[in-house]
């Protein structure tokens, strides 16, 4: 049976998380549910999107991703199942589906209307998710649709010379890690082989890594090293440029965020040396 | 089988839920564990109570809900397994039964005594509840009994005139938001079809909603609508009165808790206008 | 089907935890997955030891831990499986295998070399892990080795005169209470009887308990008693010498960790008293 999955702003010492997941297991006793994340900032559907995104590529096609950010219905805002990449999305239609899906390339959009009119958000998306899970036909849950609302996001720019791309920091992590907007396909396919230069306030980084440890120069024996806390860039596994410390320990070494004072939605910039 | 879910102040970095499931699994491998809370504040019963009474009722009957507050068994505290509202309830009997059960309205009170004297509540717990999962009868855990401890717990009152209820704050949840310990079924059994006008510190509510976008008018465009950050009353999917900011973002805007300046356990007043 | 744990500092707000579970869903459809932590602090092996080591002997033999702390491989840091304690253990090569067995006793190690050099650590421990939940042989995972890599530990010491141990905190619990590493089974061995006095700062303690409540004299009325707050040791459930507040709340009451003054890695001594 496929996976749901859960993605919202709920927290995760209010009950609503659990109610949540009452309502898909006493739809569906049977349901596998795995929790991306409950600590999105409130109404953020741009890191919400980000977090999703990034999570739900390694899940089995046909997996159900709920969206539990700025769930209300309302006149302007019908809840939606989006079928995108073999993946089912469900939410509010607030602009976080064409943050998924930049190109708009939805295999199927449906805007959700049960008959129970008296139904939460919660439930609606529990029930939406079970009929989906139970392998029932989308065009069940309401009426198709060609668009979804669209939101303005932080999208890297190119100037008229292409030699210079202005990208945003749009994620800090766990660790104090930058993730910018900037994606390694995006930046290969600009980039043209040429030489470049990233400079984020005083600091320039003229390589990027694939992993951390690509940084480090393991001839050296370990004593004399002593490169924790060396910054790098590098391409994350989501394939988004992020600034790095090695080995970042926010409480000793510091993470990029605190070393480099950087945040959301911060400048960078990458200079191409012709 | 029937699900069994984990309410607790453990936290979620310590490995003491991870204890509590592993000792239900080491039992029963094909338990279904639902996570409730473990952010409980510690051995605040009230806001256990508060938080698994919301979540229990989105769960089948028959399903066992472990309590993991203040634990342990004393000579003045046993352990018990409750049967109320057709679901299991195990837990010290340190007065959180009759906070989720006011009216004491039990259908089986029994107090956990197991051969094995060695055994930590946490393990107590996952042996009653793998025993009612797998179909086992109460009454071979312990014996029966009729009354469990009362504690004085925050209800709010109404005057001489019937025409004053005053409530206090219960919760103040991940938005912000505010909730009282007010509920739609008692407010109108009071209100009699009567005006009112609710009075927290400065502000004053006239009008209670059933959902946030109740409260907004979309007959205007939402450019010039503008309306984030709006005050309002409503009575939230648990039933109980709720202070809240629409769209309220801690962090932007701020919640109604941080707007208006509200905490557990502040007074609220609502006066009735004969 | 053995049942897969996971221990990491990934945090609970990224998608890296979300990531690993579904690249083990992927693999393995009907896989148990248990969280153990997310909240380790960054880097921290000896946390992340005491936590798994801790919970890990809840779960039944055959069961697989992830540990996804510090887990990139270098050409110094394999990636390593170790059968420990009918246990298996997933993780890099970077001292923790040594903290969660001391003694070094494993009953197999094998360092992992999977064909595929693309995989992220991720997708390598996953792939591991679903290969022995399957029941595929370890050595099919790589090559067998001796040893695992030592670190330097906090190990309590004990004087010549053997009537004076030294210990140090190891970590500080979510009630505030503080764990030492000092074990029971060692004290008693050193012990051999002798009165002692622990030592922390200011504080003396004469008695060490088995749990919290065998502190009170329950024979004295609940109302009289007032011992909320009531400083104590014990050993905990996992067997470490534990500083208590007897029902602490961080808010109100304050736990051990603030009254006490305490933090990792304070000292803590035993005298002996012959």
């Amino acid at each position: 049976m496929a996976i749901i999955t859960l993605t919202s702003d709920f927290g995760l010492k209010d009950p609503y998380v659990a109610v949540l997941k009452g309502a898909i297991y006493a739809e569906l006793e049977q349901a596998t549910i795995v929790d991306i994340s409950h600590l999105i900032s409130p109404f953020n559907i741009h890191e919400g999107a980000y977090t999703l995104k990034t999570a739900y590529q390694h899940y089995p096609k046909g997996s159900i991703h709920i969206i539990g950010i700025d769930s209300e219905k309302t006149p302007e805002q019908p809840h939606v199942v989006a079928l995108y990449d073999g993946h089912y999305f469900i939410g509010a239609d607030n602009g976080i589906f064409l943050l998924i899906a930049p190109k708009g390339n939805f295999e199927m959009l449906i805007t959700i209307d049960l008959p129970d009119k008296t139904l939460t958000p919660t439930h609606i998306f529990a029930r939406a998710a079970c009929h989906i899970a139970r392998g029932g036909r989308l065009e069940l849950l309401g009426r198709r649709v060609q668009t979804v609302k669209e939101v303005k996001n932080l999208t890297p720019s190119l100037n008229n010379n292409e030699n210079l791309i202005t990208g945003n920091v749009i994620h800090v992590d766990n660790y104090g890690n930058v993730v910018t907007n900037i994606t390694k396909n995006w930046f290969d396919l600009i980039r043209k082989g040429r030489a470049f230069e990233i400079t984020v306030l005083n600091y320039k980084f003229t390589k990027i890594y694939n992993k951390y440890s690509e940084s480090i120069n393991f001839d050296i024996a370990n004593e004399k090293r002593n490169e924790d806390g060396k910054k790098l860039a590098l391409f994350n596994e989501a394939g988004y440029l992020e600034l790095a410390i090695y080995k970042s320990n926010l409480q000793t070494v510091g993470g990029a965020s605190s070393l480099l004072g950087l945040r959301y939605p911060d400048s960078v910039f990458i200079n191409f040396i012709d």
